[in-house]
């Protein structure tokens, strides 16, 4: 068999150990061909693509990025792939397409199976919110990153009495602030999906300098906007890459938590270092077992679906499911980590 | 309520965020008054406690060990305290008891509960081998650690041309073994569960010689035996703590790949470390929900359980079902391991 | 002997060390008592202070922060102290003060040694700018942190063709971008030392990606900034703590790049991650051996100076020699920098 | 100018960086060819090397080992070297060697030196025992890794109420031992420069526990040993790679302190973890400025010398002065290390 590979959409730690993994099943387990296609869905149109052996993929597993690399696409080029499918799929001699990418990326891939493409897709995004997964690789990283970043401030925080706000990624979904929010001990969290009033964190805070804790560390993920009514703010002015220009919520929770306070609040917006980089051993595994798993369901013919983790096994679910719906943190996720606020 | 929580068996990252957990969802959730009783069941024999508050429970988040400290008991002294149990719930005014600890404790736990103690365990132990719940806490930080020093062995192996083995832990359970095995890309994985024949290993590693990979790591459980007839092996001696005094598979492992290949083998035998320090980002989530889970399963009167994740819930289980039969490394997850050797 | 000890100044990675070190050797070596003033001056000045025996520093070498805490204090009421300094001394029967800080502190220490307070310094600050020492605790720290940021962004730089601008800490000397620059293998360095014109960042960066790198990193110094006439610029508004609200040099450079280079340029600014959390080993063992030798300092009656590593050598510098003249990066340094560019 | 470069002795972090340093130097701050050497002094006498180019060294900075691997070589064949050297050179076209390597690479280099060859060192150690230079690039990693290491098993000796004996690299020089100890919060640390008592340590830890510290972590150097008549103990088998087969003194030393002791005393041999992997960011800088400064000796002609660093400085000196002395711990640092016990 012959089998197409290729990484789309933002950069997440694990997306070389799937590649790895894909070569190493494809061509030790079962005498397939591997081709990489570079740059995403680009060069799956405009013809770039390398073989990828075991050489190839040597060495990989425990780097960041991507060694096929990964670039945006306009959904107009994308519906040019998916209207030439059939075609693209004679001319590079594919059996299966693997694509590996986040809710875009899957979407696409599920127009291009619906479009005829045999495609067996790997879901990966280092916000978390994919549905019909229990986790993606590339989360454990980011958890991993904002929660050390945490453990150096809070010391920073306690020696000199300051609110940290620490903004961290999620923009629709607020999975990363949670859970480096509980890893790392934040006192306060806030998500996208329930709109904070400062007064509330201006109260936390106070209470806790009133027990002699003179410090905190709030834990923002970027998509957290405050309730309506509750605190001057407008969003800042999104530039042509869809980023709020300095403007965040985490810079400007700072100023206004400072005037209300009267006590000195610290912005940290830990930006890019969150998605890049060598990724945790759990993102290695878990991005590994889905490379596994991809081969063996191209095998089976069990197309137009996805790898899943569910619970401790690897599954195959539809990719119509996955991309429905956005998975975001339900209400008594947060219940459990205010308890230890 | 009067809650009673102790810590068990062997040191485990994640324990300090158990009880930082149930002392604030306890404390601020409830009113409860939470007492930690020292050194495991000893301090619940003895009357060797203290109240836990939330300044006692203050930073311990990110520490490794355990406050209030672990040691074995004897199995007599063990049935003195189930025979004795409603005796002491009464002498403390226990409404519950949480004790945190692995297959031994949670033993114990039902031996207490059986006779009469209202018990909610919490499942800890670094090598992942209790049935009931997808992972415990502590071997993700086991896992990485050992990802870790695979990921520095790999170079060293590499510029001298040279057969690193590196012995993890596990005695009965491969999982250590089998994950960070995968996450640290080793070309063999010897578990408890597969007994190997050391002539695989000297095969592999004249293979990959022969394609120009001039080193291999080999990743083993301290519990991994060769089969029958194919290596001269007997275990070590045994010292007084369960120990195999210098002589285990490792060391043997090693002496013996040298000697069938010709080239240096050197073990290396990772220990203590793993079982050390602070917890990952992951196992301080997993740990503070079992233990926001624990107070809410003690206020629900669900006794005689535990916690347990589920997919991405926690449930609780009961102790009976969790403490029949270890869980071991199913064939197919070796099989996906295989593939990336 | 009574000897005092006070932190002052903003926040560094291995002030604990020197606290711990300073009480062990007082009280191990010489039978001394040892008591800490909090909040650095203002402790002092106000009277809280606490004593300081072993068990007070037991645990603390590896925590980041500083357990006397640390306050900014206005200049008029370090005068008040200097004039009052000999009522003080005689007030807390003190026969040495050694006070751990950067310039200002030591600046300040050197107004109550002339005063007649018998003072020995130790030299603290994450900038390593302070003349009379090779280095300072707390740089290491520093350096380890943004270089660590650097190797995670640069695989996301490389798989998007992304310039990724890391501003690090450091007003008036590069040390800092220096040597991360140099360990992360930046492709660009700015340094207050050295005002760059963005038109050479603008050629490199073409130039690598013109031979096939498509990506490019560069280290910016907080206190770095454009030629005059070689970029529109002007500091942004300062804040009541002298920090650039959100308008630093590197969220402005990003913004230069991605116009001129027609590239996506995104900025990260590291901020208060670098210098709090777990000191570095080199940090831990530098810090330890300053406080060591600020003892035997007192014992010797060898005030008016403090610690100074020179070579491999802990020696007694004077305060004066130390604070006339900042460290900055001398051109031989930067071009070592330059040649891996 | 033709450059070769060549990478002998034991592995090391910041080899890869010194090569990466002098090709980037030497091709875009001079137009020089350089070309590596593989396998040590091997590659030089069997004509095994290749073009070292900037592609070449790309992306290596951060990776352990070295490209060119490393062999130990038989004393008869590098004094054919040595016989030959003139020959080599004109065969090769070389206008200068730069051999990095510890202590035997060094008196090598000063052979090849002395029979003609334009030698520029570079020492390379983890042990950081070569005299004439401050510091050796490695030495750093070794002691974070045994550092990250201490701080891990503290808990676990803590929680269990145990000694941990951790044995660390350093046969004849005690340098990893005492830093690592120091930043570990050793309480004892022994040296092969200075025979230890077991009943000192014995004593120390009777004490510690009798003011309630009950646990202990002890660092041990590989080449440490009993002083005559204080314990029972001769070297072990040692192997044919002058290794001490599971017989070392961290074994020992558990056994004995746990016999003497009656408690339990567990061993953790760190072995070569200290010195694989990526180095860190002092390393880094270090090698890449030696790897700066040999080029910048080539081209002035100062051959037969090695790189140095004396205080913030890279000198050259004389190969000669660098080999004839093993510099160990002194007694002054020692004392330092034994007052925070």
């Amino acid at each position: 068999m012959r089998i197409g590979v290729l990484t789309a959409g933002g950069d997440c730690p694990g997306l070389n150990a799937v590649i790895r993994s894909v070569v190493h099943r494809a061509t030790t387990g079962y005498d397939d061909e591997v081709i990489g296609f570079e740059d995403g869905f680009k060069g799956l149109l405009d013809g770039h693509y390398r073989p990828l052996d075991l050489n190839a993929v040597s060495g990989i597993l425990a780097r960041g990025g991507t060694i096929l690399g990964s670039a945006r696409m306009e959904r107009a080029r994308l519906s040019e792939a998916a209207e030439n499918c059939v075609a693209l799929q004679r001319e590079y001699g594919l059996d299966a397409l693997v694509p590996i990418g986040g809710e875009g990326t899957l979407t696409a891939a599920r127009m291009l199976s619906d479009a005829g493409m045999p495609v067996v897709g790997v879901p990966k995004t280092i916000d978390n919110d994919i549905s019909s997964t229990d986790r993606t690789f590339g989360f454990d990283t980011a958890v991993t990153v904002a929660t050390e970043a945490m453990d150096r401030l809070k010391t920073t925080a306690e020696s000199h009495q300051r609110v940290m706000v620490v903004e961290v990624m999620g923009r629709h979904a607020g999975w990363i602030a949670l859970e480096s929010g509980m890893a790392g001990g934040a006192h306060g969290i806030c998500l996208p999906e329930r709109p904070f009033d400062p007064a509330d964190l201006v109260k936390m805070v106070e209470e806790r300098f009133s027990r002699g804790k003179k410090f905190a560390v709030i834990c923002v993920a970027e998509g957290a906007h405050p309730a309506d009514g509750t605190m001057d703010y407008k969003k800042g002015e999104i530039d042509q890459y869809g980023h709020e220009r300095f403007q965040g919520i985490g810079n400007r929770l700072a100023v206004e938590l400072e005037k209300r306070l009267g006590k000195e609040a610290r912005p940290v917006i830990l930006g890019h270092v969150q998605r890049g980089g060598t990724p945790t051993a759990y993102d290695r595994v878990l991005a590994t077992r889905f490379g596994w798993h991809a081969v063996e369901a191209v095998h089976r013919g069990d197309f137009g679906r996805m790898t899943a983790l569910r619970g401790t096994d690897v599954r195959m679910v539809p990719l119509a499911e996955a991309v429905t719906q956005l998975k975001t943190v339900p209400e008594d996720r947060m219940e459990e980590a205010e308890s230890v606020f």
